[in-house]
Parts: structure tokens; C-alpha cells; sequence
């Protein structure tokens, strides 16, 4: 397939890194600030070399590449809520020109589910978005070839960020802030750590396994959530003692969206370490299904991206 | 789709009871010695209730369901070995006719995978397997989209049986004679279980997922397969005083397909209990992936055969 990819961070830099290897060519790759456009295919590594340098992938506007002969857009720009905005816009015009939209950036699956299916459902294009939830674990494929009407339920681990806080503190009897700070020198959590710690990133996942399920309707405001920060150090040796541990889990049914602190059983299979994620299907015929692997990065996440250029090239 | 249903086991059985609730037509079902047919969809719980006080499942000729007016031919007659036969004329049909096959027989895909491409090859007529391996676990469909030349290998816990008895003879301190005995007396083990406790039905389903990865060229006498039923009872013992335990791991990758004991640390991810199962994917940019979930039963299986026919129908 060609395909244009917007935003280069972690995962908009590893589709395109990876795209050559997977059969695809890259007609397209833009920035905040700037955008590099070859309808032949791009050198990638060019590209990506140039971004370190001058801190942008090209001099082309970044507008064009919304226009460039692509048949997959990958919209990978950072998550926005609310009226998931450019993200959204960006979605919406690669529908509107009759292409695929393959979406890495949450805020549209989960803030304008309906009106991203609105536009798919007046497209050529389709939509897919395997890369918002739990990173290279094949969740969404799954739950649509299991039909979503056939899963009342899905829960799981989805912040590996927050999941590596709480081993941390399980397993050295730490506290949060000093822990926290720990998983900041170590680059798995953010200097503004609010987004995973607080539920919101977890959330946000929960609500696009939501609207897969139910056909639409959720959005964040509609998600019960809360977060680790408030969690004593003590609450993890007590559960300990009783051979449990606590973790982030969220959970997504017809019925709506929770995400919070709950106890699990220490070796049970809902108690991943660190980074790694965990998504639990319910399924009518089929009993539970447990999916996990790494939530997070930006090849591992790229892999879920080139999963949907893969069944969308089928 | 429009679909025939070969073999009247347990995963016969429900795929014919569950196509319904999925969306799709049974316009024939047949067992050794009978069939029932109807262009206009047949009564498929008349049909199964025949079967229960008949023995067959109607007065037609079996061969007539292979001519039936299907989409999709579901072959789920037992697995044989050496020239698969009779599932691999089945499904040979149905491809000369430009129909689908969906297998939940393992025979074919195992033993003759590379006369099943060609022919696939030659037909506007797909075929799929999700069902041979796993029960309900999707592991064919998530290596296919994240395309087979990207994951070196799987391995995984692969048959009920032999997990159900390792299982029970790690928490209960019994023998292997006793535990089979019991598990023969629940109806998890057959009357003849050599089958499933010397390693040969994990062993074909590695042979698949091999044959998956390398795009053919394997079949069961390529294995390298070691069963349980060597196992002294004190061997769970001490690995249990190390934190570990046994199970039957089988392993499939380019280089070939082993099946025997191995030891795995006891609250691992590998040391599923029961009859569950799970499959490990390893993948060259996405990291490993756990996939767990029931590896046998009609409904479960059932649930993967019709997740190969929604592939199929989009």
C-alpha cells in the first residue's frame, strides 16, 4: 500500500521506519512543522535523520501531505480530547478522498466514535485503529472477528506505565512519589505523569473497546475513573499477605466504562508486570480469551498499525 | 454465508447450532452416514435432535452435501493422518468448486499443506484453519495479520489433556495412571489417549503453525515429539521445591517443530492450568504475545470456525 504518515513521535517515526519491511512504500510523512512528500516513495531514513537534526522531517507543508496520492492515511499525532482536533480533521479528509484512515492517535476513536463511522459509512475508505489499545496485542482484530455482538465484556491492563508503578511498589515495598520518580529516569513515565497515573490513558482505551462493542455512544466524559496516585503504601503489603496485589484494570461492556485500582490475585493471569498489558475478552460461546504483550513503544506499536494496513490491503 | 457443515462431532454439532446466531445459512450437515439438505436453509435443531435418536443426521447421501449450493464447506470430520483423507477430498471439492474451506480438521492442514495451497492456489475459493489449533485462541489469524515472515516462532501449551493431567499431578502429589484414570472418568481424556498424552495432537498443531511460518513443507513425520507418559510422579516434585513445574510445550518455527516436557517456573506465563491453552508468538518488532484461552470444546472451536467465516465474508 502507499501510505502517508502523519506525525513523527515514537510511533509515527516506527511505521514509517518499518513500512519498506512489510511491503508498503511511503508516499508522505509530516509534522507538526513540516512535511516530506515523494510520490515515488520517501527515503525514510532520510527523513527520520533530518527530523534529528532540524527538528522537522521536511520543508513541504504539512497540509499537503493530506493531499498526497496515498491509499492508507496512518494519523499518528498526539492524542487530543474533546473535539480530538487536528487529529480528527485529518480522518475526516482522508475518508472524504475515498482512502483508509488507520489511527494510532486515540482521541477520535474515543471522543467522535459516531462521526468517525459516519464518514467511513460515506467513504470508499475505511477506518481502523488496532494501535489505540494496548499496543502490538491484537485486541480490536480480535473482537471483530469474534463479532463484537458476541462479547458482553472486555477488562484488562492498559497503562503500562501505571502497571509498572504498582510491580514497583509491590515488589520493593516503596512508596508512589518515589517509585514515580524512578519510572521518570527510567522514560516510562512522562514528566506530567497525570495522564497515565490518573486513569485517563486506560480510560480512553476502555471507551473506543466500549464503542466497538456497543456501535458508538461513549466518550470519556461518560468513563467512572480513578487513578493510582491515591493508593497508600501499605494497601500492597496488605493485599500481599492475602496473595494479592492491586492493579489498574479497566473495563468496557455495553453498560459503560470503570477504570480503578482493584485486587487481584498475585500469580492470577490479570497481574502483569511492569510495562506489559493485558486484555481479557468475554466472549457468549467461546469463554475468556487472554491477550497480552507489550502495551507500549513505538516499534511494538507500529506493528498494530501495519496489522490493519495488512487486513486493509487483504 | 451459505454453509455446509461436514461431521456432526461436537464442533459440527455447534458450528451448525451457532451459524444462526452468526449471521449465516446451513444448507447441509452431514455426518458418515447421513445427510440433511435444504437450499432454503435446513432446521438445524430437527437435525441435531435426528442425530441424537437416529445415529445419523438424515436420510440423504453424504456426497450430496459436498454439492450442495454453499459458500463455505466447514470440514469438521475427524482428524486423520497420512493422507488426511477422507477431510482432504472435502475440502479439495470445494476448492475445484470455488467455494470456501474452513477446517477444524487437522489432518489436511498438518499432513498435506502444500497440495492445500496449490489447490487454494487454482480456486476462487479460500481456505482456513483458525480451529485446528487452540480451540477458541485466535493464533492463525493473529500471525497471518501480523504476517507469518515476522515471527520467527510460537510455542505454547497445545492439548487439554495432557496440561489437565500434568496439572493434576503437580497439585495433588498423584501418579500419571491415576490421574489419567480420573480424567478419563470426566470425560477430559479419551478412552484411547495416546493421541493427545504422547504429544501427537500438539504435535500437528505445531506442524501447522510451521507449516503457517514457512509457508509449507512440513508434515507430522517431521516432528520431534516426546509425550508425558514418562513422567515419574516425583519429577513435579522437585521442580515444585525450585518454583517450577512441567508441561507439554510444543514449539514451531522454520527450523522445525519439537514437542515434549519441559520445565517452566511455576506461576509463569506458560504454566496455564487445566485444559486451557495458550500460544506465544514471538515477533520481530512487536515483542512476544501471550494468547490464552479454552483449547477445546464443540462451542469453543465452533467460535473459531466462524471467526474464519466472518474473515471470509468481508
Amino acid at each position: 500500500m502507499r501510505v502517508a504518515v502523519l506525525g513523527a513521535g515514537a510511533v509515527g517515526r516506527s511505521v514509517a521506519a518499518l513500512a519498506g519491511e512489510f511491503g508498503h512504500e511511503v508516499v508522505a510523512v509530516a509534522d507538526s512543522s513540516g512535511a516530506a512528500l515523494d510520490d515515488g516513495g520517501i527515503d525514510v531514513e532520510a527523513v527520520l535523520a533530518a527530523k534529528d537534526e532540524t527538528g522537522t522531517v521536511g520543508d513541504a507543508d504539512p497540509a499537503d501531505a493530506l493531499e498526497a496520492d496515498y491509499d492508507a492515511l496512518v494519523e499518528a499525532t498526539p492524542t487530543t480530547l474533546g473535539d480530538a482536533q487536528p487529529g480528527f480533521g485529518h480522518v475526516e479528509r482522508a475518508l472524504e478522498r475515498d482512502r483508509h484512515a488507520v489511527l494510532a492517535n486515540k482521541g477520535p476513536v474515543a471522543e467522535r466514535y459516531d462521526e468517525l463511522r459516519a464518514l467511513e459509512a460515506d467513504s470508499a475508505g475505511e477506518v481502523r485503529f488496532e494501535a489505540t489499545v494496548g499496543g502490538a496485542i491484537p485486541a480490536i482484530a480480535t473482537i471483530e472477528d469474534r463479532e463484537p455482538e458476541q462479547v458482553p465484556a472486555v477488562r484488562g491492563v492498559l497503562n503500562g506505565t501505571a502497571n509498572f508503578t504498582l510491580t514497583r511498589m509491590a515488589a520493593e515495598g516503596l512508596g508512589y512519589d518515589h517509585v514515580l520518580a524512578e519510572a521518570q529516569d527510567l522514560g516510562v513515565a512522562e514528566a506530567d505523569p497525570t495522564f497515565d497515573v490518573e486513569g485517563t490513558d486506560a480510560a480512553l482505551k476502555c471507551v473506543i473497546l466500549a464503542n466497538l462493542l456497543a456501535g458508538g455512544g461513549f466518550s470519556l466524559e461518560d468513563a467512572e475513573v480513578e487513578g493510582i496516585s491515591g493508593i497508600p503504601g501499605n494497601a500492597l503489603e496488605l493485599a500481599a499477605e492475602d496473595g494479592r496485589t492491586i492493579r489498574l484494570i479497566g473495563e468496557a461492556s455495553r453498560d459503560g466504562v470503570r477504570v480503578g485500582p482493584r485486587l487481584v490475585p498475585e500469580n492470577g493471569t490479570l497481574a502483569v508486570s511492569g510495562t506489559m498489558n493485558i486484555v481479557q475478552i468475554e466472549t457468549r460461546h467461546g469463554g475468556r480469551m487472554n491477550l497480552s504483550g507489550r502495551g507500549a513503544g513505538g516499534p511494538e506499536t507500529a506493528t498494530a498499525v501495519l496489522a490493519d494496513l495488512r487486513r486493509l490491503s487483504r
